[in-house]
């Protein structure tokens, strides 16, 4: 299904503060890139680069008083995600060696500390798909989504506290699950069609049968739909504005919508 | 200037074949990107990957018969390009290890044969930056700008025997000549508003004064509404389109025009 | 200075047991290796990799019973670190790209939550070195040396709250404050020449005056024979022993001296 | 078995020139690292950095006058090479993206000029392995090992021509021939166990049957023994050491030997 994506955002500034945004897609395996637009008013310097996940980063200057932002993606999506029961536990020593950072703790999945309740969760399990799927079922069950009681110190360990958090909190819980069964998990962040209400959302993928699947515990069944815009170990790694000074935002509208292109 | 570049290509293959195109640019210094687009007709998977050089790649797979691609930009470019007679050269044991690559020969750049003629158009000229510029114009006043003469295949030894060529044979030359002379020079592919006749083009960057600086050795006094694609080597690491088995390329259309976005 | 340095391991695991180390240094600016050495026994296969931060690792399994290894390096060592109490701070706006991430939140370092403790620090300080240098003696000042109260879970919070810690917890805290002020730190594991009593010890980098430069929270005055293993954002970086599985870590026993080659 | 290898250089350069090496180790597959040394006589500044390869290089500056370099390593190597006489040819579109450079022409490798030449040599040979073997043997059966016939300029199309070269040689006609069939190859630097008369060696591997083998055109039947120190699209990529200026190479000794450590 062709889909029509876009966030828009208005910050304000006393002063100059430098700021990093990561709004841009690339074209893969359940989305391809049809057009992009990125637009600043007033229009300011851009430099992107490539993080070491390789997400590619808008790096700019915002000025003092009101700067909007408009970031808009058209894609071919995939309504559906790769789904595969079987697939298998993939040893740590036969993993990838770029796949294996996404086994250590980080900053807001604290992997070290949630084995047992892990290992609770998928006992008797057999695959190691059907396991993350427990795993992210566990989460959409017993984790309570409500806005407000979470913010971005929050992490795993908080969240396991309190039960209650949004799509990053219950993400960071289920990576943090995964790993600490040595699956590899990484956050992810995009948009999703028809997710109510309508956001920047976040979930995870784990890599099991030698490759990564998607998942998501904020859905009870996971749809497609999906335009990916970062990975990353946490939400620190794909925060897609990250502003070194103050900055409010006033305003963020987000839209996903079917289109059909001329 | 906003600017409006697209390139339209027609291409036909017997039986499928992978191809990979550089056609994506991203916002740097001289050029903001505002707007994107990557149309296949028919709509083709395509997944994109970062290279060593930091380019953003698209890869595919062109199915037997006709496949178009369309692929177009819009950004705010800068018409005059940076101009440093005094840029002082850099002492090698000064140079950013990812800079020193582009000191060595490659595949169309044989640094290491062309070191007397550099010289020679060189000698008594002060500065780095005077230098690169006196190698341009030499390029530009020596070579002669003729199609159908060199082909995939030919290297600035082969141009600097027959003297005549396209602009990658010209940025071929002016590169294995800075490098000779251990100044550090790299090829640009990408858009050059109101080139005649248009055309993708290609130019050259030389590192000098602690930066990159731009040069065009096909022109006579180079100029701005630039929006670069892709960087690299020589034309070995920045084909716009690498295809891995045989695909005939029926037509090729560049466009580059000014626009007003509403 | 010639300093030879080693560090001797004993591992027992019940079975298999995939393990990652990070125990081989590069030369570079104040350390000159000369030699290097890395024996397991029983004969492992090993296979190493360079991970995102240019550590090299080197990556093994353990298998079921007794492991030892014993990894040694002779260095050149500058027995002074650069000081530069001028250094100025670096606009976020004017930091290299890769520098970037050295001011997030990470793991163990939670930048975000210390900016007023770090304020009350700094204030009235001029040079950004010496309100590095600030929190470097704050950190010795206010902490205690303690083994045994924080474990492999610690975050600078908990450090902050309990006051006690050791290597690694000073060194989070100095990053997690230097970070909160805009200051790009990271994480240095190494030997340290003299240290008492002699371990793996634990430092930090931060990024001012456009250079990198070293402090250490566990010293009264930083002094130099230092050979660096490995950086990175936290500890959960540059784990010098990762292990998949469970791994008793019967021995270990790290030696530095001052040795003359023949 | 255990093997050290090493090389003695000495350098001669008139006034201070910047030089890069590549004479480290990494632990793989069929080579273990036990011990390395690197020791310039005077002893020298260095730095060491990475470069996209992967390559650990090693930065310094000569000074003037004669410099001194004994690099050494002991490594337990596999005295055989992997043979898999049935690993298929891995179709373009299922290569990783990071194995893709390997099937371009590069500074020595015209691979674009060579198809015919593969394609005659390959013909009725069934897997892709066979194919390589094939070729590898075409080069080693048709190619004359002579000393002083070629240099650093020499490109397998001027080999494909004389008929003779040295190990670089031999295997830049290899590597063109292989990748014209669209088969990835590599270019590898290091110790060969054996070889006569002895000197640093290259030979290659191709990517066939999802991994990557080695091959060596100059040997009748390859064996192992070997110590990789470098890899790379040809010798541009891995030259054991680059001046950037003028440097007279006065000796080199190269030895490798079986060795028992205590």
């Amino acid at each position: 299904m062709l889909l029509q994506a876009s966030t828009f955002f208005e910050f304000y500034a006393e002063y100059p503060v430098t700021s990093i945004f990561m709004l841009r897609s690339k074209s893969e395996h359940a989305q391809i890139i049809r057009q992009e637009a990125f637009l600043t008013t007033p229009l300011l310097p851009l430099s992107e680069y490539i993080d070491t996940h390789g997400n590619i980063c808008q790096r700019t200057i915002l000025p003092a008083g009101i700067t909007t932002i408009e970031s808009s993606v058209i894609a071919e999506c995939d309504m559906h995600i790769d789904v595969n029961t079987d697939a298998a536990y993939v040893a740590i020593e036969d993993l990838p060696d770029h796949v294996l950072q996404y086994l250590l703790p980080s900053r807001y999945c604290e992997a070290d500390k949630v084995g047992a309740q892990a290992m609770e969760i998928v006992k008797d399990i057999q695959s190691a798909y059907a396991q993350v799927e427990a795993i992210r079922q566990w989460c959409y069950s017993n984790l309570y989504r409500q806005y407000g009681t979470t913010n971005s110190s929050t992490s795993a360990m908080d969240v396991l506290g309190s039960r209650t958090g949004v799509c990053r909190d219950f993400t960071h819980v289920a990576i943090s699950l995964c790993r600490s069964i040595n699956i590899p998990a990484r956050m992810v962040v995009g948009y999703l069609y028809e997710l109510k209400p309508m956001d920047l959302h976040a979930w995870f993928e784990a890599y099991v049968g030698n490759r990564w699947y998607t998942f998501d515990a904020l859905m009870e069944q996971p749809v497609g739909g999906r335009i990916i815009m970062a990975y990353g170990r946490d939400a620190a790694d794909v925060a897609f504005a990250s502003h070194f000074g103050e900055v409010v935002m006033v305003k963020m509208e987000v839209k996903v919508e079917e289109v059909k292109l001329s």
